[in-house]
């Protein structure tokens, strides 16, 4: 039996519709005291599972609060395993909120920041990896963020440490024959110990490298144009901006939103860090030597750095160069469409030596594609890691798979040189702390610092 | 045949849940083409009406976008009165951006403004009246405004206006029979032709006073607070708002909006104008005289004027009092709780002359009763018209029934002593304006305009 929640689930503001939300036992008989269906022979309690029903929800003195439609999911096929009910209201404020109230009336008690998902999870509906990932589709700013959110929920990251618990635990199965029926089983076959925990080791590796990568696509990286004005720099934003919008960002009526913030690179959202004193001013050169300047460039995890080819490179351009770390810089010479260049090719060679420089026009639009590639590989590696693994891994899970890498790494090391008992210490050790991904050995208060993080309502 | 249309219907922003809604014929069709439920062997287009459906939505190269719960609601018995299907993502504003787009893929339109309910309009799933009520509960400001709302929605105004057009088509019908049966009928009933003007034209003034309450309570009005500093302004505007907050204000986790710029006295919402300056220098008296002081009174619909027992009544106050007109002013008089009053009876009544004056002290919270009665009172008139009609009329509303006011007097006048056809010509126009509430008699261009002030996604 668990007790009831509500709570609003649909955006503050103005909309059509507003959904009121609940889970719990007994929710379908809660609501049904207040909703009169149209169809007032069936009540909402003897309505099929999964349906919708249109119908008046009464305030406490009989009156009509809005006209809603109910939908009924009863336990244990709901998104939180429990009964839930929806009440979708027109979508005025007053309206939803007059129904919230409604049912906190009856003694509903509001729901914290992500109970529902929360439930969700302790009903067994979810695993805990699973439920970390409908926070990132929530928050996703690119399409490929979101992608890697929704694989997510689909269990990907679930089935990987499943199949690494299991081969753990074969380990395991062994070492305990060995040690209770020494006779019957003989010693632990070090070789193949040694090839399962290897393999795991490999694997663990693998996932965090990919975690990394999935970062990046999550959080989005900080990066800073500079260069002297007039080299362009407001031209290339606007341009790397108009090229990649998101797609799904230029339909009439849908409104701008956080997501604009942050220009789209192969799937990589960027935030372009101070550019309103960029494009306002275009003297971020004056700024350079400057304390401020320093940290914008020392935040970054890259710079671009722009010098055009009708101007050449002066002792100027050769400062502010000199005040950016060589291994976050791209450098970009813009114009390359201009006749008379006052940059040769030798000179770019011998001042930006090791450098990725890009020969670019902006106004032409030649040379973005290669700038493009040159940010992702910089943050992303050339490596490029084909064994196309992609995972989403948040910093609570990165430190659970390092801490069971350890153990691992640590049972490799007593494998042959340490009692078999030392060894199945380790062992259990990194089970324990793949079980906080999964979910299965994670302590209460983490799991209620995991949901609080959630909005109201999911 | 109707096109098929699509829209966001949630508010903006991130949040648990967001609805995106398709109307149309063969929407179940279109969804099911990228939709894949969890139970694959029930395709969507079998699913039974008013069923929610969990599964995924995929994209054009059928990558998952979202898991999702799709409604399936089918014509004729759905809001718009054609299929409808509501799409149910997690709330993120990529993953449901990313459906809309999905959905226009399809070859689906963006709805415009209130199309939906349009729709539900033109397939008379909705009277006009009722569809214009929509956007008075989303709108709504208070529980007063929003019950009106909901009256509306219910049906109130379009039975009323049914009962007046049966009315006089009982009327017309009388009169050509006499025109066309002179032999067999004989002469217009003169006498029940009056008794049936007369009550129309009663019941429409009726309701257009009615409509004018109603006014107040969906658009609330303009309140400015005037006095000299220390009078007590700001204590006073904190003591209503609090005394009055909406009910459902003060739960936890609901956001603060707009509903809160209003103070709530006995229903109607007051804004309370220019209140920040009013709040953070008290020094609307030194304003007084000056042309934009004048111009908040002038726009004002009630203004109090705040005097107080210690200060007595100075020249300076009799300055700020000859400035506000007569007829929307309340005196309050502050601190009625201090031993040492400075201003007599008497010289409440020889300076405040056939003026409400109320008084109180904001501090230990008396008078506050009398002063909402007194605001209620200029507001809506003390005349309170007992006769129960509460209905909501907006602009365009209250012009067609003026029209048929002035159709149905004229049709008086001629009653007896202009030819009958005279008469017939007015009793058409007094019911074709009529038929303009019900939307019997409605132009194109007139329903755009009424559902172009939704938002998008109703």
């Amino acid at each position: 039996m668990s007790d009831r929640i509500v709570a609003i689930s649909t955006p503050p503001g103005e909309g059509a519709v507003g959904i009121v939300r609940l889970s719990g036992s007994g929710v379908v008989e809660t609501v049904s005291g207040f909703f009169h269906p149209y169809n007032k022979d069936l009540p909402l309690t003897l309505r099929n599972n999964f349906s919708l029903n249109l119908g008046w929800l009464l305030d406490l003195e009989g009156e009509k609060i809005d006209e809603v439609l109910v939908s009924v999911m009863r336990a244990p096929h709901s998104y939180t395993g429990e009964d839930v009910v929806e009440i979708n209201c027109h979508g005025g404020s007053l309206a939803i909120r007059r129904c919230l109230k409604r049912c906190l009336d009856t003694g509903v008690r509001l729901a914290e920041p992500g109970e529902f998902t929360k439930r969700a999870f302790l009903n067994d509906r979810l695993e805990l990896s699973q439920a970390e990932a409908v926070i990132d589709i929530i928050r996703a700013k690119t399409d490929r963020g979101l992608k890697l959110a929704v694989q997510q929920l689909g269990g990907r990251q679930g089935q990987l440490i499943a199949d690494l618990e299991e081969q753990l635990l074969h380990l395991n199965a062994m070492l305990e024959a060995s040690l209770d029926f020494p006779d019957e089983v003989g010693d632990l076959d070090d070789a193949e110990a040694r090839r399962i925990l290897e393999s795991c080791i490999n694997k663990i590796k693998q996932l965090l490298k990919a975690g990394q990568r999935a970062e990046v696509y999550r959080d989005g990286i900080n990066m800073v144009i500079c260069g002297k004005p007039n080299v362009g720099k407001s031209s290339l934003l606007n341009a790397l901006a108009q090229k990649e919008r998101a797609i799904v960002t230029d339909i009439p009526g849908t409104t701008r939103d956080v997501i604009e913030e942050y220009i789209n690179i192969r799937g990589i959202p960027v935030k372009i860090v101070d550019t309103a004193g960029i494009r306002e001013t275009e003297d971020l050169v004056e700024l350079i030597g400057v304390q401020k300047s320093k940290e914008v460039i020392e935040n970054a995890d890259l710079v671009l750095f722009m010098v055009d080819f009708s101007a050449g490179i002066s002792d100027e351009d050769m400062d502010i160069f000199a005040g950016i770390p060589a291994e976050k810089m791209i450098v970009l010479v813009n114009k390359e469409d201009i006749e008379d260049k006052k940059i040769s090719p030798a000179e770019l060679r011998e001042k930006f030596q090791n450098m990725t420089v890009i020969k670019s026009s902006v106004k032409m639009e030649t040379g973005l594609d290669e700038l493009e590639q040159a940010v992702y590989d910089l943050v992303l590696g050339t490596e490029t890691m084909h064994d196309g693994l992609e995972i989403m891994i948040n910093l609570r899970q990165k430190l659970a798979l390092q801490n069971s890498l350890a153990h691992m790494q640590a049972a490799l090391e007593a494998l042959g040189t340490m009692p078999l008992d030392c060894l199945g210490v380790d062992i259990w050790g990194a089970l324990e702390r793949l079980g906080e991904l999964s979910g299965k050995s994670l302590k209460e208060d983490i799991i209620d610092r995991i949901f609080h993080d959630f909005c109201i309502g999911k």
